[in-house]
C-alpha cells in the first residue's frame, strides 16, 4: 500500500466534512457565544458611530469662526452620553471625548491648544481646519454593512464587535457532538495502579481538551476493552453523536476489535499517511456516524488530530477557514537524510529560530510540552541551518 | 507630561505583579485543570516507559539468534497490556506495538520483513540488529525527572503529559479574581435601546472574554454611572477581588468620578504611553486592591489589555513566561511618517505578508475582526514594503 500524501488526505477529509449535513442554528446570549461559529452574517443596523462625535476633550466649533489668538464664548458643555443643543452662532461648546458634535459644529480643537480666559470665553491659539478631531457618523459602518461574515469563530474581538452592534444574542451553529474513545488493554486511567505492561491513557485527556478548545460537546466513552462483544455493546449504546474519534487500535492487526465492529455496521478505510509522526489513520462510518481513527502513540495522535481531524471538525462546525495560521521561520539545525514522509518536528523558537526539542520518537510527548509548535519538513527534503521552513505554533493549532 | 515608553510601562507592571502576594494553591482534577497554572513542578514517579516495549507489530527476538532466510518457532504471543513470559532460547515471540519485550529479547523485527511458514515458525528475511524497534525503559523519563515546571499554563498537551504520568489531579494556583467595570454615561448594554449620544458597551464583553481565556474568575461590575456617590457605593461593595480593571473615564477630566473615588481610598498614577492606539493608561490601588484603568476606545482598550494588562495578570497568576509569542514578518505597505509613539497596526497576513486593515482609528474595532494580529512599528520609525517587523498574532495574544 503506497503512502497517502498529507494534502490529499486533508482534501478528502474536508470534502467529506463539507458534504455532511450542516449543524442546526441556535440563538445564544452573547456572553455564552465564545468560540461558537456564526451562522448568519451580522449586519450593522445603524450607522457606527450613529452621529459625528469628538475624538478629544476640547471645544467644538464652526471652523470658519476660529481665528488664531481670538476667543469665542462657551455656549454649552457636552458630556459623552448627553444630547447637545445646536451650536449658537459665534460660540464654541466645551466637549468631551465621545460626545456628539452639536448641530452646526464641524471641528473640535483639543483643550491643549486653547486657553480659558476666565470670563466664559476660550482663546484659540491657531486656526482649526474643518473635520479636525471629528469622528464622522458612519466612519466604522453604515446600516446594512456586513460586519461579521457567517462561518467565523466568535472570539473576544468578534464578541465585542457584536456587542458594539447592540446584539444581546447571536445566531450560531449548535455544538458538534463528538464521542471520544481509546482502545487498548494496556491503557489505564490516571489515578489507578499500573501493572506490568500497562501505561496511563494520555490520549483521552489530549483529545477531550483539544475538542473543548474547539467548543465541541464531548462524549467521553472511556477505554474500550479488547473484546469484540463489549466493543459492539458500547458502540451500539452511542446516541446523538456527530463524530466518533478513536485513538489507538484501529488497524488490520489481530487485536483490532473496534475496526471489526465498525466494519460490521459500516465501513472503514485504512490510510498509510506520508506523515511522521502519524502514519496510520482511519476514516470510516459506523451506523452513518463518521469515524476518525487516530494512531495510539501520543505525538502521532497529537499531530494527526491537529493537522487532519481539527480542520475536518472545524469544517463540520461551519467554519469557513479551518486551517491554523502558520509562519516561515529560520531553522537552527540540519536534517541531512530526506524521508519519504512529511515530518512535523517539535521545535521551540529561540530568538526567532527553530530549535529541535529532544527525541522525536512518536511515543514521547514530553518534548511537545517544551516545544512552541510543529516545524514542517516536506517529504523528500533535507534542511540546513538557516533554511526557512513552515512553523505551526501550538497557540494557533490548539486555538 | 512626557510619554512613557511601552517597555518601561511593562517593566513597572511586571515588577508590581511579581511583588504581589502569590495566589494560594489548590488541587483540582485533571479534567478541570485546563488553563490553570501549575504551582509545583510535576516529577516522573516511575520510568517512562516503565519497561522496554515494541514500537512495531512483529516478532521479538534475541538478535544474535536471527539469521537471514532462517526460521524460528513462535513460543508466545504478547499483546499490549499483557505480561509476557521470558523468551525461550531459540524462539521468537509474536508481539504487538506497545507490548512489553519479554525477558531475554533485545530486538523486534517488523512483520513485513518476516514470513509465517504455517508450521508455527517464522522466517526472517534479514538479520536483526540489537535494539531494533525497541523503545527502551526510561526513554522518555526516569523517576524524579522534572516533567513540567511550576509556572506553566496547562493546555491540552501539558494535561495529556500529566495524564501519562498517572496524575488524576494537579496542584495549581487558585483563579485570579478580577472585577471589570466600564465607565461613561454614554454606554448602554447590548439589547437596550440607544438614545442620541449613546453607544453600546463593547469593552465589557471584550475584557470579560479575554479574562475568561486567561481562566480568571470575573466579577462583572457593569457600567458605573457618572456620579461620585453611586461610584463610591459600588466600589465599596466590591469583595474578594485581586484586581479591578476599568475601561474608559479614568482621566484627569471633569467627569472622572471613578478616578476621584479611587484617590479617596488609595492612589492613582496616570500614564501617557508612547503607544498608539492606547495613550492614556492608569495604574493605582483602591483599598489595597490594584487597579488598572484602560482607555475607553475599543482598540485602545484591546491593545493596552493585550500588551500590558495581560502580562501583568499572567504574572499575578504565577505564570513564569507571561509574554505572547511573536514573529517577524515582511510588510506589504509603507509608513513614511515616523511617530513618537510605538504603533500597533491591525494587519492580516496574506501569503505571509502583513497587509494593513482599513482605518486604524482607535474608535474602530471592525478591522480588528478582519485582522490576524498586531504589527509593531517602533517609535521614531518608518517602514517600506518588504521591511520585516514584529507581528503579534491574536491567536497568541488571546490565548
Amino acid at each position: 500500500m503506497s503512502l497517502l500524501n498529507v494534502d490529499a488526505a486533508l482534501q478528502i477529509l474536508l470534502e467529506q466534512a463539507r458534504a455532511a449535513e450542516g449543524l442546526e442554528t441556535v440563538t445564544v446570549a452573547l456572553a455564552d457565544a465564545e468560540n461558537r461559529v456564526l451562522a448568519e452574517p451580522l449586519l450593522a443596523q445603524f450607522a457606527m458611530p450613529p452621529w459625528a462625535n469628538s475624538s478629544m476633550d476640547g471645544y467644538a466649533v464652526r471652523s470658519s469662526e476660529v481665528r488664531a489668538g481670538h476667543a469665542l464664548p462657551v455656549s454649552q458643555k457636552i458630556f459623552a452620553g448627553h444630547s447637545p443643543e445646536p451650536l449658537a452662532q459665534g460660540t464654541c461648546a466645551r466637549i468631551f471625548t465621545g460626545a456628539p458634535l452639536p448641530e452646526g459644529a464641524d471641528a473640535v480643537e483639543m483643550q491643549e491648544n486653547t486657553a480659558e480666559l476666565g470670563d466664559g470665553t476660550v482663546r484659540f491659539s491657531q486656526v482649526v481646519p474643518k473635520d479636525k478631531f471629528v469622528r464622522p457618523k458612519g466612519q466604522e459602518a453604515m446600516p446594512g454593512d456586513e460586519i461579521l461574515p457567517a462561518g467565523i469563530r466568535l472570539g473576544p474581538i468578534e464578541l465585542a464587535m457584536a456587542a458594539s452592534l447592540g446584539c444581546a444574542s447571536v445566531t450560531v451553529r449548535r455544538q458538534l457532538r463528538v464521542a471520544v474513545v481509546s482502545t487498548g488493554d494496556e491503557l489505564v486511567e490516571p489515578g489507578q495502579p499500573l501493572a506490568l505492561g500497562q501505561i496511563y491513557n494520555s490520549n483521552r485527556t489530549l483529545l477531550m481538551q483539544c475538542l473543548k478548545r474547539l467548543n465541541c460537546s464531548v462524549v467521553d466513552m472511556g477505554i474500550l476493552p479488547d473484546d469484540a462483544q463489549l466493543t459492539r455493546e458500547r458502540l451500539a449504546a452511542m446516541r446523538d453523536v456527530d463524530l466518533l474519534i478513536s485513538s489507538g487500535g484501529v488497524s488490520v492487526g489481530e487485536a483490532d476489535y473496534l475496526g471489526q465492529v465498525i466494519r460490521e455496521e459500516g465501513e472503514l478505510d485504512f490510510w498509510k499517511l506520508a506523515l511522521k509522526p502519524g502514519k496510520p489513520f482511519t476514516l470510516g462510518r459506523y451506523q452513518g456516524v463518521p469515524v476518525i481513527g487516530l494512531p495510539g502513540n501520543p505525538t502521532s495522535s497529537l499531530v494527526t488530530f491537529l493537522l487532519l481531524a481539527r480542520p475536518y471538525i472545524l469544517t463540520r462546525m461551519g467554519v469557513a477557514e479551518p486551517l491554523a495560521q502558520s509562519f516561515t521561520v529560520p531553522v537552527n539545525f540540519a536534517i541531512t537524510t530526506a524521508g519519504v514522509r512529511r515530518e512535523f518536528i517539535r521545535v521551540a523558537l529561540v530568538e526567532g529560530r527553530a530549535e529541535k526539542m529532544g527525541h522525536q520518537c512518536s511515543g514521547i510527548l514530553r518534548n511537545a510540552t517544551q516545544a512552541h509548535g510543529l516545524l514542517e519538513l516536506p517529504e523528500h527534503s533535507t534542511c540546513a541551518v538557516g533554511d526557512s521552513l513552515r512553523f505551526w505554533p501550538f497557540s494557533s493549532l490548539l486555538n
